[in-house]
């Protein structure tokens, strides 16, 4: 079961309440290879609701992905984009909040540049909020198809080694894996240049590494993140021959894992910078897999997170 | 009943007409309280039906309700932005609407910049059409809308005094406002600084003011506009300092309306400017309520003008 | 019947393959008529299909046109713009036809800007996929509408003389128009600058003229290409008023041609210079109804590239 109105972000779930989400997520993967969708009623259980997809910072792949999840449900999907919006002329976001919930959305998802604004929209908002990304805290649905693609690869997450490479200063899809992943007992290491390493890291319950020869040893899971060189300001920038030197992952690199480790990016990836094109289309690699549990997971969180607005039995 | 085959302005639509529309729309605002909309068969009306919404202006607001409404009402809803347009690459308007209503649409929803652009369309094409505003001249819909919620939260709209304030010039919002209430026979009184009043505003039907105090006194509903800087082409702006201390609605200022009298704005607002917060965020505003509002209204507008092309009886 | 798993261009395909889809658009061009469209199961075809229009090139017609043939057909459409696109971010195109495949779209419809990414991409993904125009190269649902409404207008497409005149070497248009109306045994004239004309297009089947009067001789049909200013690159660029001169369709050159010739042009026009308003609005042209075929065939183009996944008897 699953009690929360809004899901804002990874932190102050319980472990079973990830799992729950991750079983319903999996009644999706298989859900999903079908065409028969549009004779199966069970399909379209957001007949009716309206999902608007409210995305203040741009976006390809995550607003696809909740595109195309909401209309495969069957909800009135809509998305706002910030482009367009009334935010140019100088709109405060709880305005843009109160329009979106006056015209009775019955959930919104949201994606925003600044860490805490969807968490600020959901106080404000009748329906079910979901955070497609704000700012350097959290990516949830991320860290949840992330999971899946471990658990479905892997057995099980609890005590797998997955080694998190890359910025993760700011990094909100690194932030979201760390705490689902060590709140389901996996031992999670990080490593990054230490210009680019959140300070008190290890209060988060994982190990710290600058070197990723050294972190790679054991590992059950690589997961690398996007060198983003978009959200660097003003700090240490390495050159991206001078990153891949000392943090990509070439195929002599992945040799230092488990000969089975998995290979993972939130995508899209910078080829030849974080990861070798020979890694990312080996056996090993997982990448395309994540993108195709990205769409089963944000089923299962706009069903869950609409039940009680439907009135399913259990949640009204 | 309304006979028009559009809907491109509140000017030459007889007084039950509208009320006729408020009434429609009343239905819709009872039922988007509900969330079982998927299995209602009464909502799908517009199903099969093609609804284009052709903004060659960006608007964020009216572009989500037009398409919320639309989808809620089981239209193929489609959108054409201007920056993706042929617009760009020289075509004519006239080549433009003849290429939508080549492609069967069957209600076409359109804002423009130029005023009467959307009426120059709606000449041209076989299917109805909505104006979403064009230029200075109408905004029907915000006027309906309007209406509506003056209707609802006061009980009717004859005789009641309401004060339209701000750049009256530029704003198509006041114009199909005083249109509309006027014909409900309430009392509008408009205020603005005389550079920003339109000349001859009185042929409206309308009184003049330009001291904002003087106007409030005994006011049932108070009408603020935006302060549209991006609109103003060359002449006198006021700076948003003297333009508050003279006509922002403060909540001093609001005392001199009637103890109970609605504020409105449509939207959307420029805070500590046009009105302050302590007032927009207070018990006698109805702004949120407009929005939700305005999807009743466009569900009723396109419901209304797709009639003939159903052939529901009476129309066909 | 059709054999093929993409619809990449007319390059390939028998002419009872193209005849065969225009038999099958025709179905939905008297479809199209109807308002019903809602009530009657045979137009949800595509239901609970994933359709993503994946434009990394800008266009308003074509995007529109295939947006609302998915819609009609019951189809969940996606439009994956190039402007949010993570192409922006260095991501390869076979790593984002990769993520569409992933994300379990069933057909996929691309434009691009460059000759053969289309091909590419369909190399890489399990579902079907619809050229909607990929550089110099093909735009064969163009192909098909224009072969359509000459088969509808003039009652059969071999034998006729059809003159295409304008920047052939950087048109798509004329090129997938060559190849079908060539197939389909039309005798193809086309006329250019020589320094728009494309080397030995007389390899196509064509005949080669650079004198517009010459050309129109005795024609069945006249089709007219847009000058592309946007894609001149560094080459000899006609003056408008200069090409107008010597390849515009005016009125007295139309003369020379059959007295019931159709004149047709893909949109957008540059009126006044390939092609004058007298023409273009006049009895023989067939331009409004280029637009209305075009919804036809890209419908009938979904339906027949998406049976094999929906298991239609007989390409299973």
């Amino acid at each position: 079961m699953f009690p929360h109105r809004h899901l804002t972000g990874i932190e102050g779930l319980e472990p079973h309440e990830i799992a729950f989400l991750l079983d319903e997520a999996e009644h999706w993967v298989e859900a999903n290879r079908q065409h028969d969708r549009g004779q199966d009623r069970d399909w379209a259980r957001l007949a009716g609701l309206t999902q608007i997809n409210a995305f203040f910072e741009n976006s390809t792949r995550t607003l696809l992905s909740f595109e195309i999840a909401g209309k495969r449900l069957g909800a009135d999907v809509v998305n706002m984009h910030a482009a367009q919006s009334s935010v140019k002329k100088g709109e405060t976001l709880i305005d843009t909040a109160q329009t979106l919930n006056a015209m009775r959305a019955d959930i919104l998802v949201i994606r925003h540049m600044s860490s805490g604004a969807v968490k600020l929209i959901a106080d404000k908002v009748d329906c079910a909020v979901l955070n497609a990304g704000d700012g350097r805290h959290e990516h949830p649905t991320q860290a949840l198809l992330d999971a899946l693609t471990i658990r479905r690869r892997r057995g099980r997450i609890e005590g797998q080694r997955v080694v998190i490479c890359g910025d993760l200063l700011h990094s909100r899809v690194a932030r979201s894996n760390i705490l689902a992943l060590t709140a389901l007992a996996a031992e999670v290491r990080v490593c990054a240049p230490s210009t680019l390493m959140p300070p008190a890291v290890e209060r988060m319950g994982v190990t710290r590494f600058t070197d990723f020869d050294a972190a790679l040893e054991g590992a059950d899971v690589v997961m690398m993140l996007r060198l983003q060189n978009e959200r660097m300001d003003g700090g240490y920038v390495p050159s991206p021959r001078e990153f891949r030197l000392r943090y990509g992952l070439t195929p002599e690199r992945l040799k230092r894992a488990k000969a089975d480790a998995l290979v993972m990016h939130p995508g899209p990836m910078n080829r030849g910078i974080e990861i070798d094109s020979a890694v990312a289309d080996g056996p090993q690699s997982a990448i395309t897999e994540q993108v195709a549990m990205g769409v089963a997971v944000r089923m299962a969180c706009l069903d869950v997170l609409t039940r009680r607005a439907r009135g399913v039995e259990g949640w009204a």
